[in-house]
């Protein structure tokens, strides 16, 4: 039993793991930590029969996902009508080198959300989630840049998909190795780290010099890391 | 027409661009280039009749790419054994601010392939394809690690997926902004990069000291990015 006060994960076949569990997380909070820890998901969808997996913007309020795109896009219009999802974030954070092959590795954070979409129409909720969204990839814009208009807001979908369905993954550390490679000693094994981090901000030319590059982007940059592993 | 020898991307309605065709790349060295910039991949297939979306390993030979995985692993068998998939590789490079929320961007390269699975069988094709994923993830490790054992072979799902079809979106540079948001003279603009870098190699604490990192390994760290933009 968990010692989390929230509800554990994998209530489903679909999303309880079929093998090497010890790297399943199993409480909400290492779900949470893993769609706050990136800026892109990969959201899939069956359009014509066929699956289409797309890179999407994203945010999270509590246990519901919010995502938006163009009326003018035929994916988003087919993922906005309420239909099932698999939204896919994972964090790649390091190259895994083993003394064999066969057990080379990655190590990553990987949350799979398994859902049917809600479309969001009322004007509170919509305003909400776009809020959400934004904050998300680019947290202080919303104060700080124009709000949408109206027409904006009429080219724009917004649906949601509930938490409740998904698993966790995570490989993090030294590689694994097999028994008899241990005695391999002239043969190096590590874990090369990758990173992903903010580089000095490119300010557009037709800002006039003066214009200061505010806070909420000069201090991402400060902090270097998109997100750090937690 | 193009003027590349290599054949036009997008044959099919699916992978043609509804929206914003200046986005969309038409030729097929883009897709090669993107899809060699990243080291893993988002998968999609249909599973019992919903979609899953999940990260993982591959490699490019040609038109072809190879993916493989654990014979344990139920999604990867139903991947393997010939099957409608959507293979998508994002590379994120930048977060774009706009005056307007609703311009807020990200710089980005995308190649979403449409395609069946083939399972690779044959003895030597699927020693070239491990060896094409494993060159992929970790160049120089196939000739310094050990190859697979016919055990580990025996456990391992190899198969393939054309590039035929298939479509490359790319995003770069400035924000976009609306006639009326160019006059908003105070507000910044601009783009925050992002980037994907290796740190310091973190040798296993089981190699003796004095073996040090090789160079397939170090150099890597002096190149830091993971693959240039290119």
């Amino acid at each position: 039993m968990s010692t989390s006060q929230a509800p554990a994960l994998s209530p489903t076949p679909r999303s309880t793991p079929t093998r090497k569990p010890h790297r399943y997380a199993t409480d909400r909070d290492a779900l949470h930590k893993v769609l706050d820890a990136a800026l892109v998901c990969h959201l899939g969808l069956i359009v014509d029969g066929a699956p289409v997996v797309l890179p999407t913007a994203y945010g999270r309020d509590g246990g519901t996902l919010y995502l938006h795109g163009s009326t003018g896009s035929g994916n988003v219009r087919a993922a906005a009508e309420g239909t099932d999802v698999c939204v896919t974030v994972s964090v790649l954070d390091g190259v895994v080198y083993a003394r064999s092959l066969n057990n080379h590795s990655m190590n990553f954070r990987c949350a799979v959300v398994h859902g049917r979409t809600r479309a969001v129409t009322g004007d509170d909720e919509r305003w909400h989630a776009l809020r959400v969204i934004s904050e998300h990839l680019s947290p202080g814009s919303w104060d700080y840049a124009r709000t949408p208009s109206p027409k904006e807001l009429a080219g724009t979908l917004v649906y949601a998909v509930d938490l409740g369905e998904a698993s966790v993954k995570i490989r993090a550390g030294a590689p694994g190795e097999d028994e008899a490679d241990l005695d391999a000693h002239d043969v190096w094994a590590g874990v090369l780290p990758v990173h992903t981090t903010f580089g000095e901000p490119v300010t557009a030319d037709y800002v006039p010099k003066g214009v200061a590059v505010p806070a909420h982007v000069a201090d991402r940059v400060t902090d270097r890391t998109v997100r750090p592993p937690s």
